[in-house]
C-alpha cells in the first residue's frame, strides 16, 4: 500500500491535481499556435498576481537566478547598492551582488529580526544614498516578512531604485508592485503559485528599464532586453520550460478564480491557526506571532529533542515533510510552510503530527489540544 | 474529436508517455529521501549518457544557460577565445563570450557549411593559440553535424581547452566526452533526451577546473563550483525543477534500456530513410546529404512556395509542427527533427504531410513514392 505524502515546505510546495495533469500534456513548440495563447494567458495573468502594468519577464530558471538578474540588469562593478538582510535569502542578494562586483552597504540583521523603514532610512542617510537597495519580503529561512512597502517608500525619497525578492510572498500576501512603486520584483513558480520549481518571474519599473541601459554587468540568459523583446511577440529568448508554462497558467487561473483577497485572507487566517495550534502544545514559536507570519510559522525545537532526527521521523513515520532550520537556525527549528495549496486540514495533519512525534521523542508536550485550537482559530479568526 | 498533434521540431522533441506521467506525480522536496534517490540515478545515467568520469552538473535553465556557464566559469574579460560558427546556435556562443568581454576570435562559416579541424588549426596558428575553443557538435539551425573529436584534437594540440554544444546531439550521435578529452559538453533536457525543456548539463574536465579557478567573469547562478559543491552531497545550490529530473531519469532509463549505440544506429536510419523520401518527391536537402545528418533533415522550401505559410497549413490542416528557417534561412527552408522519441512511421508522416501540402500549394512534388522509399531505405540500411 502506497504511503500518502505531505508536503508542507515553504518551496515546493503542493501543486494541485489540476496543474499536475496539466504538466502530463503532450509538449507543444514553444513558437507555435498550440503555446502562444497560453503564453499570452499566463503573462496576461501574472500582470494581475502583479497588481502592476509594468511587463513581467518570464525566466526558465529557479528564483535565486531571478534576483540574479536584477544585480545583472540594475548594476555596473563598483555602483554601491544596499542589501538588507535578516536570514538566509538576505544574505544571497548580497552574495550576489559581491560576486558581481557591488560596493554592497550592508544592512544587516540577526535571523528572525524584523527590518524596519527607518532603520533603512538612517543606513541611507549616514552614506549618502544608493543607485538601488535591495529587500526580501518574505524571508523563507525566518517567517518574518517584512513591509516592503514602508521601505520602497524610503528607497525612493532617497532616489533609490527599490527591489524585492518576493519569492515566497507573491500571491500569499499583498504586494502591490505599481502602487507601492516596487521597480523589481521577483517571484518563483513553486510558492505561493502553486506550480512546480523551474520558473522566475520579474517586473521592471520604467525606471528599472532606464537603470538596466547603462548596467554595465555582463549579462545575456538574464539580460531582461533579450526577454521583452521575444516576449513582445509571444516568443521566447531560449527555449522555455514549455510543460511549467502550461501548468502555472493551469495554477495562476485557479488562484485568480478563487481572488487575490481571498488567498490573502486564507493565507493568514492559516497562519494564526497554525500559531495557535503550536502554542497550545506548550511549543515556542520563532517567526512573530502575529499575522504578518502567513507563509510559513517556524517552531522552535524543545532543548530536549534533535531536530535533524525529528523531521527523519516524520517523513518516515508519517510521510510528512518540513523544512529545517537553515545556516545558524539548523536543528534549532523546523519550519511549517502553509503557502499555495493549503487548508486548514493540513494544519491539522502538520500539528497532529509534531504533536505525536514529540511526545513519542520525549518532549513535554500538551497532548490532544493543538488541533480543536487550530480550528477554532480558523473558524472565529475575524475575516 | 480532437485534432492529433506531431511534434517534429528538433526542440523541444516529443516525450514518451512514461515521461509525461512521472511529469505529473506530486512534488517532492529537493532536499528531502523522496529526491534524492532519483536524483542519484539521474545523476549517474547522465554520466553513462555523456561517456564520463567528469563531473555533469545539473543546472534548472535552458540549454543557452549551459553555454553561459561555459563562458563564465571557463574565462575572463580580455580573454583570447576561437569561436567556431556556422549557423545560428555557433552565433550564439559568440554573443555570449561577446556579453562577458571575451575577445572572440571568430572562425565563421556560411550557414550550412561544415566546419573542418584543418581550419581550427589554421586559425589557431595564425593568432598564436587562444585560451578555449568553443564548438557546435550539431548545428540545429542548419543540420549540420561537425567533427568534433577532430576539433577537440585540435585545440589539444594547440594547448587550448575546447566547450562543446552538444544540446542537439548528446544522445543521438556519438559524444565521446572523456575519449575525445572535451573538456565542457553542454546538453539540455528537451532533444534526444526525451524530456520537457527546463534543464540544462554541462560536463567539467579537470583542466576545466582548474581554468575556473581563474576565470574572473562574474557568476553566481551559474557558478559551477556552487553546483558541484551540493551535488556531492546529492543536494542542488538552488531549488531545482525536481518535475523535469523526475521526467528526465524516466527517459534516461529508456535510452540507456536501448542502449546508447542503438540509438546512434537509429538515428542514422532515421536521417537516411527522411532525406532519401525527401529526394523522391524531388525537393532539395539544405542539410548534408550523408550519414551526418542524423539529428534534423533540412529541406529547401521549392522556389514558388511560401515557406512560411507552408508550415502554418502543415500545422492547422494536420496538426504538424516543424520548424521555421532561423536567421537568413527564414522562409527558404524547413526542418524536420528527428532526434530522440521518433521512428519510422513518424518520418513516413512528415513526409506524406509535406507531399500532400506542397503538391496543392501548386509545387512540382513527385507524388506517391516519398513513403515507399523512406521505408525501403530504413528496411535495407547497413546497420
Amino acid at each position: 500500500m502506497a504511503e500518502k505524502r505531505y508536503l508542507m515546505t515553504p518551496g515546493p510546495t503542493p501543486v494541485p491535481p489540476e496543474v499536475l495533469a496539466a504538466l502530463a500534456q503532450p509538449i507543444v513548440h514553444h513558437r507555435g499556435p498550440d503555446f502562444r495563447p497560453i503564453y499570452r494567458q499566463c503573462l496576461d495573468r501574472l500582470k494581475e498576481v502583479y497588481r502592476t502594468e509594468n511587463e513581467v519577464l518570464l525566466l526558465t530558471a529557479s528564483g535565486t537566478a531571478g534576483l540574479e538578474s536584477g544585480i545583472a540588469n540594475l548594476c555596473s562593478p563598483g555602483d554601491r547598492i544596499v542589501v538588507v538582510s535578516a536570514g538566509y535569502f538576505g544574505e544571497r542578494w548580497a552574495g550576489i551582488a559581491t560576486a558581481y562586483g557591488c560596493e554592497v552597504e550592508h544592512l544587516r540583521y540577526e535571523w528572525g529580526e524584523t527590518p524596519t523603514a527607518d532603520d533603512l532610512d538612517e543606513r541611507l542617510t549616514a552614506i549618502g544614498g544608493a543607485s538601488a537597495v535591495f529587500v526580501t519580503q518574505s524571508e523563507t529561512s525566518t517567517g518574518v516578512v517584512a513591509d516592503v512597502r514602508a521601505m520602497a517608500a524610503t528607497a525612493k525619497d532617497a532616489g533609490a531604485l527599490v527591489a524585492v525578492d518576493a519569492i515566497s510572498s507573491l500571491g500569499a500576501v499583498p504586494c502591490e508592485t505599481d502602487a507601492w512603486g516596487l521597480d523589481v520584483v521577483v517571484t518563483g513558480s513553486q510558492k505561493a503559485l502553486m506550480s512546480p520549481p523551474g520558473l522566475a518571474m520579474v517586473s521592471v519599473s520604467d525606471a528599472a528599464w532606464e537603470a538596466r541601459a547603462q548596467a554595465r554587468c555582463p549579462r545575456f540568459y538574464f539580460d531582461w532586453e533579450r526577454t521583452r523583446v521575444a516576449q513582445a511577440k509571444l516568443d521566447a529568448a531560449f527555449t522555455p520550460a514549455v510543460s511549467i508554462v502550461v501548468g502555472l497558467n493551469v495554477a495562476l487561473g485557479l488562484l485568480l478564480e478563487k481572488g487575490l483577497e481571498a488567498a490573502f485572507d486564507e493565507h493568514v487566517r492559516l497562519g494564526r491557526a497554525c500559531r495557535e495550534g503550536v502554542k497550545a502544545m506548550g511549543l515556542e514559536l520563532f517567526s512573530p506571532d502575529d499575522d504578518s507570519s502567513a507563509v510559513v510559522t517556524t517552531v522552535r525545537v524543545p532543548e530536549q529533542v534533535d531536530g535533524e532526527r525529528l523531521l527523519l521521523d516524520l517523513r518516515d513515520r508519517f510521510g510528512i515533510t518540513f523544512a529545517p532550520g537553515q545556516g545558524p537556525l539548523k536543528g534549532k527549528v523546523f519550519r511549517i510552510g502553509h503557502i499555495g495549496y493549503f487548508d486548514v486540514f493540513d494544519i491539522t495533519t502538520a500539528l497532529a503530527a509534531v504533536e505525536l512525534a514529540l511526545a513519542e521523542a520525549g518532549a513535554d508536550i500538551e497532548r490532544g489540544v493543538a488541533v480543536t485550537r487550530a480550528l477554532e482559530t480558523y473558524e472565529h479568526a475575524p475575516a
